[in-house]
């Protein structure tokens, strides 16, 4: 990549674009003693790493935003897009300096439409804002990553993102219809069409879902949604042995029941957070595990059915006192646990996430093997996730290993969980993305071939290479 | 393009690749008498169109693939992959010659995994054999285009086929997790992995569905399955009036219901598609379109709650007497006659068909632009399709109309009806493609800019443009 530095005409010209109150630097920042703020830009929740943008641009609309990457394509200037910063493999990190553009004023929600069960929303507007306001008319937008409080539409979509959701409604990928996009050369396209299906063409949509920034800016999207269930409950299963937990799974849905929810947690995953979240908690000695399962429809009376079904599978496994609750405070505190494990690992310690996803059945073995792998290398891993959809994300604590065991050996141990994951079906990352921390790992997962088609259309839309250079290969 | 005539040592080597009876060509289908066969393979379901391959080739497994196409990258000679040859937009016409590569001995269901909820198929089984194979096991696999009885999965992969259950569950490419594909180069491939989520690189998967057989060949899927729900009702519902019938539709949605199918017919596409069948039918006269709606779920006192949700949504409908099937076979009989309108108008004349979509509540503003088209031009056409989708096919009778107005007049028509589609926030294909027939109207769908990133990325995968030419764009 041969970038080129920000030249003070540049800088001039960007302030042109969005205004003096939009543009931060450095220098402005120690000046206006916001250095804190400003280093923000260079951050995201992936561990401790820090890279500092040269600039920060805050654009107001889609123009604004052509303008600037026009600019910098002419001129060969690094642009890292980025939503609420939440994201866990460093996709959003200025890693080549450059311009941060920050979409958080694409904040809107354009338009609920009724008629179609269609949304038109700005990438900067926060996910659970989203869901509040098509939930206030019985609709229904279900990826809720654990970050859902914070997170940007537009974050959820570069990565696909997932949540406890996915397992029955899919991640974000399979509710995008359509996306306007600034592209590399600043050129604004549409993907697609506002329609439920579309044969016409490739499939630039699915194409820009999942690229982590690199093909260019999502500045509006387009949503198809569902209507909202009107019940559900929530089942708390401990387990006495974590492979039986994860056993269970595989075994629920082979019994027909596509449960809303299906969250695994390590003891120490439920006691981290409850921990943190000062909620008192009184585990059994001999749990290792938990399942949360949820259930969700329009008649309460179908949801015990299907309960009854799920104790009927679990009859059989080596557990403890099933917790059922179907009243909001008690569903609420127990999705909190959940959602809260990822703060709580951050607060306790540094920590590698890796984002492990293998066929729903082989979770028992993933899990036992990424514990054989802990041992052998000497660390400790708390362990949750998606496992209905095989997703488990095994959270590394840094703890008080030294430096030559945290950079220089654990990579070792982290190939090894992936090699693991690409033998048993499954791949090195299901919706954190692979950003910078995972790109050493990618050729476990994809061959050069792969590799060099992905090259190949990351030039196609990007010639210049600008566009979050230092990420995914 | 710049393609090379075939040779008779190509013809040779080919021949040493798949064997002496798995090579065709005019010549020898002359001498064994089976021209009409052989010809068979330069047709698909696409009005009268016609091109003769030069060769057609039979191979058995995915290394004779790669040979091939490693051959024809070489020597730069055409090759169009195939399927059932069922498709409506001319995808699987050899308009440059050369090489047709049929899929036909890639019928092996491989494996359907219960514990994963996941089958491994190769793209020559039938649609309606691998239902059958799943559905055996309890499990579902819902794309049903309404030539399943015979079309590949291949063929839907190609297409992203849709079909009436796509309304609650998505069409093929919901269901596509990973695909070994022979990319034009001869190189073998995994798109993904076999996992429900993956944030793993670009969605190479997506690219390659619906791309047509321009990007590659796809030798083996790797589908997820739901678990197949227990029960169904049909309703079939007269409307007095086109449009309300066209209304109708959203208002179902609103009301909180997911009906399974939601499919809309005119009043000839009912008739001519009885007749066909040598059903008797009397239709009262003043009666000109049907909804079919499927309801289904596990529960069948559910299903008739819901139908009564449905009623109560139709009362202030002017409809005739609702017939409500519950019996295996009044349901078969409805579906029968929706499957086979297609086949219906196809066996009356020679006709264009339209694939268009629009958001489903703009559905009577565009059945109502294309019957004043058509009046404005003079022609006849009958409408029908997956209502819920907002997809209504437009099948264009050529009954008497004569060689200028066929070729040259309709064409004119043609583009005002995709232009509406465009404008009312739609596109020109929802499930058939956009092949040989829609490429001069795909300007109304998509800009230079776009166009030009597909352009980019078939020339990534396709250096020397020799995969199913001369389509899409």
């Amino acid at each position: 990549m041969n970038f080129q530095p920000l030249t003070p005409e540049l800088l001039v010209a960007f302030e042109a674009i969005v205004g003096p109150s939009h543009l931060l630097t450095a220098q402005r920042a120690e000046v206006a003693a916001t250095a804190d703020a400003y280093a923000d830009y260079g951050r995201d929740h992936t561990e401790d790493l820090h890279f500092a943008p040269d600039v920060v641009l805050r654009p107001a609309n889609v123009e604004e935003i052509s303008q600037i990457v026009r600019l910098c394509h002419q001129h060969r200037i690094p642009v890292t897009p980025r939503g609420a910063g939440t994201g866990l493999s460093g996709g959003a990190l200025p890693v080549h300096h450059g311009v941060v553009l920050s979409t958080e004023r694409f904040n809107k929600i354009i338009e609920i439409d009724e008629r179609n069960l269609q949304a038109t929303v700005e990438p900067g507007v926060i996910n659970q804002v989203f869901q509040e306001a098509v939930q206030a008319k019985g609709l229904f937008y279900p990826p809720d990553p654990a970050s859902k409080g914070s997170c940007f539409l537009g974050g959820n979509l570069s990565q696909s993102s997932g949540g406890p959701k996915a397992v029955k409604y899919g991640v974000t990928k399979d509710y995008v219809l359509n996306l306007q996009v600034v592209l590399p050369t600043g050129d604004i396209i549409w993907t697609g069409a506002n329609v439920l299906k579309n044969a016409t063409g490739y499939n630039l949509t699915q194409l820009m879902v999942g690229s982590e920034g690199t093909l260019g800016i999502i500045t509006r999207i387009v949503f198809r949604l569902i209507p909202h269930p009107k019940q559900d409950i929530v089942l708390l299963v401990p387990f006495r042995d974590q492979t039986q937990a994860a056993a269970a799974v595989s075994e629920i849905f082979r019994a027909g029941i596509v449960p809303s929810g299906m969250e695994f947690m390590e003891r120490e995953a439920i006691e981290w957070s409850a921990h943190y979240l000062s909620i008192p908690l009184n585990l059994p000695p001999d749990i290792t595990a938990h399942l949360l399962i949820e259930l969700d429809g329009n008649e309460l009376e179908q949801l015990y059915k299907d309960a009854e079904l799920v104790y009927g599978v679990l009859e059989k496994y080596d557990i403890g006192e099933i917790l059922l609750a179907d009243t909001a405070t008690q569903k609420d505190e127990l999705w909190k646990i959940r959602r809260n494990v990822g703060n709580a690992v951050r607060y306790n310690s540094v920590y590698k996430e890796e984002d492990t996803v293998v066929p729903r059945a082989e979770l028992p073995t993933l899990l036992k093997g990424v514990k054989e792998i802990g041992r052998r290398y000497g660390f400790t891993s708390v362990c949750y996730g998606h496992a209905g959809d095989g997703n488990l994300h095994v959270n590394i604590i840094r703890g008080n290993l030294d430096d030559t065991m945290w950079h220089d050996e654990l990579p070792k141990a982290i190939r090894e969980i992936f090699q693991l994951c690409v033998k048993l079906g499954g791949t090195i990352s299901g919706e954190h993305g692979i950003g910078l921390v995972q790109k050493p790992y990618i050729g476990i997962a994809l061959g050069e071939v792969q590799l060099n088609l992905m090259r190949g259309i990351k030039t196609v839309f990007d010639p210049h290479g600008i566009m979050n250079p230092g990420k995914i290969f």
